[in-house]
């Protein structure tokens, strides 16, 4: 266990319903809001309504900002700023998933500055007082929800950056898991993708040792993230699934597992980034492909941990390591296909002759995350795992 | 999973030397604390020292209130609230336990209002502004460091009660696992007992359906603490099983595991309680004696979920429910007496004839914690399963 600082103040308001919550939690915060959401399904699905009305019912005024695709841009997020400042808002809502929440996350830390918002991902500049931020979740994925990360992508350097302050936090998240129902299989599983990402990379790429608290609480996770993204596949209505989704998904990434694990790198992440700033592949989409090929390539380093996976949440009961875990790496494998998430160059429609552009691409951020073992020699050789 | 607001504002600081940092900690919450600590150990460690100068080097003036014993008295918390009062302290510290936290939390909540703080336990006043609280915490057990609940003793009365309210949760907490070398076997073995007895209320009363991410969670951390403080009685220094059992036990009642649970009970604190109130057992080993017996009374309410704990802790390979959860119950109770910590009434030293005087005795407490299956026929039958 390796020492550390927690604290998250992000109040959660989980359950059924809960949408309506919004206006009286917003009201808390301001009196003016830039309501970021994405490209219509929330006007689809009644969320939007649903969200509005409940702001106007506190007295609230909103400015809107609608259109975030995934893979947030730059371009969008500068324009929410001008926006934000023209109206002079006092807080930001957002209702979405990821991509909507980062969006908003970077509009609340770049309207409140006079330099360019690109500075606080390349590392120039660091977020001090943004404006504050709250939000309703309508996809379990990223974790952003109770997290002070973001990650945008800037379109003209072809650059997927992520940056991240403790004071991102929203204030308050809302997660409803009825708001995930309409979320279509694709979405759903790359966002289970997505939340297994988190974790894999903290479970496999920490440095501290002694780490067999957090590992169960990962494993858990894993397990339940599996069991509740096949039920909603089938299920796409069905409460508990999605709300063990929704749960997990936040769990793995709000500090509580990886409290403890010391360092950790997001190779994963890294490349996947690079795969996604280039050919705009749904971010768990890439994730999948790229997970199986990066474990395959820690079987030499790291064969203790890779097995222990295999046997705790797979069952596996192979004795030997590497054996134990290759079993495990393909159980993972076979999970993803099932799920029909991409684990091939050809199902994610990337070349393969697109390997040392890729690499390329994955320095800038090597060396903002610091993951100096991964040059591109090493990147080309993890990606040339996928088949 | 059912609906839940969850919000904990503690901030942690967790590792190897970080009592040095309370000075620095404190002084965001004013200038002047009543430090409140217990009978002497932290005088003989050292942490007394340690923490006085981080105080004095941050410019605090303090106001000492030391001698809160185990089964902390309201009396003594009355004392703590004159003195506060009398110096006008503006934030209260807590260097100890759950029971020297629970004193300080009485202590803040007390200072600030006319009424006697013994109405907050009787439940004929909730909790408004108390004074801000940090802590350092020198033993792993009640979990109290992250949360809002209290537990206090009413000398005249016979009677140990709870109150809690979220403004109750420290501001900050210091959790340095080197501050619990020097904590006897008795006292380890019966930290572990209280955050074990912490999941298992959580576990199996809670009323909530499909809690199968909570379940791997919790029975992460009974596997965990087991596993931590097997180690800490071997080796007292040893300083990653220290800091786990530290870890597990805040986890296991900082509201982490509960959410999405619904309704749960504590009826086996509710049982110790009154064992405690009247013979002033140590809160742990009176839990040792209780668990067994009320899970064996579970067995024809509840088997599948004792199985599963049975299967999953224990890796009970019994197909049949009710077998693989008497199993499970002999393993638990095995391993009580195996770290020393009673399961009988002859090891509390309590006679059996005392099981009408505490069957009564715990109607008060049924009553405020709305455990109305628990009349003192129940009470007397749970207890007549103490060997």
């Amino acid at each position: 266990m390796e020492n550390f600082v927690l604290e998250n103040p992000t109040k959660i308001i989980f359950g059924r319903h809960t949408i309506k919550s919004l206006g009286a939690e917003a009201a808390a915060l301001g009196r003016k809001a830039i309501l970021v959401y994405g490209r219509g399904s929330i006007k689809k699905n009644g969320i939007y309504n649903d969200t509005n009305d409940s702001l106007r019912a506190a007295g609230l005024a909103v400015v809107e900002h609608g259109g975030v695709k995934s893979n947030p841009a730059l371009g969008f997020v500068r324009e929410g700023i001008e926006l934000a400042r023209r109206h002079n808002v006092d807080m930001v809502i957002a209702v979405g998933g990821g991509s909507v929440i980062d969006t908003a996350k970077a509009i609340s830390a770049g309207a409140v500055v006079e330099h360019d918002v690109w500075k606080f991902f390349s590392g120039k500049k660091g977020v001090t007082s943004p404006l504050p931020l709250g939000c309703v979740l309508t996809i379990a994925a990223s974790g952003s929800e109770m997290n002070g990360g973001m990650v945008i992508t800037n379109e003209e350097k072809g650059l997927k950056l992520g940056a991240g302050n403790k004071k991102l936090c929203p204030r308050f998240a809302i997660l409803d898991p009825g708001a995930t129902f309409s979320v279509p299989p694709d979405y759903t599983a790359y966002g289970a993708v997505d939340a297994i990402s988190h974790i894999l990379e903290f479970y496999f790429t920490c440095q501290g040792e002694n780490t067999g608290v957090q590992d169960r609480f990962m494993e858990g996770l894993v397990i339940n993230l599996m069991e509740a993204c096949d039920i909603s596949l089938l299920e796409p209505h069905n409460y508990p699934a999605r709300a063990n989704l929704m749960w997990c998904a936040t769990m793995a990434l709000n500090g509580w597992v990886s409290a403890g694990l010391g360092w950790v790198g997001f190779p994963m992440h890294m490349i996947e980034h690079s795969m996604s700033a280039i050919y705009d592949v749904p971010h768990g989409a890439g994730l999948s492909a790229v997970i199986p090929a990066w474990m395959r390539w820690q079987i030499g380093r790291n064969p203790a941990k890779l097995a222990q996976f295999g046997r705790r949440v797979f069952a596996i009961a192979a004795t030997d390591d590497v054996e134990a875990a290759g079993q495990g790496i393909e159980r993972l494998k076979s999970w993803f296909v099932k799920i029909n998430s991409p684990t091939s160059f050809v199902g994610l429609d990337i070349p393969r002759t697109a390997i040392p552009a890729l690499a390329a691409n994955s320095q800038t951020q090597a060396k903002i995350w610091r993951l100096r073992e991964y040059d591109q020699a090493v990147v080309s050789e993890i990606l040339g795992l996928i088949p």
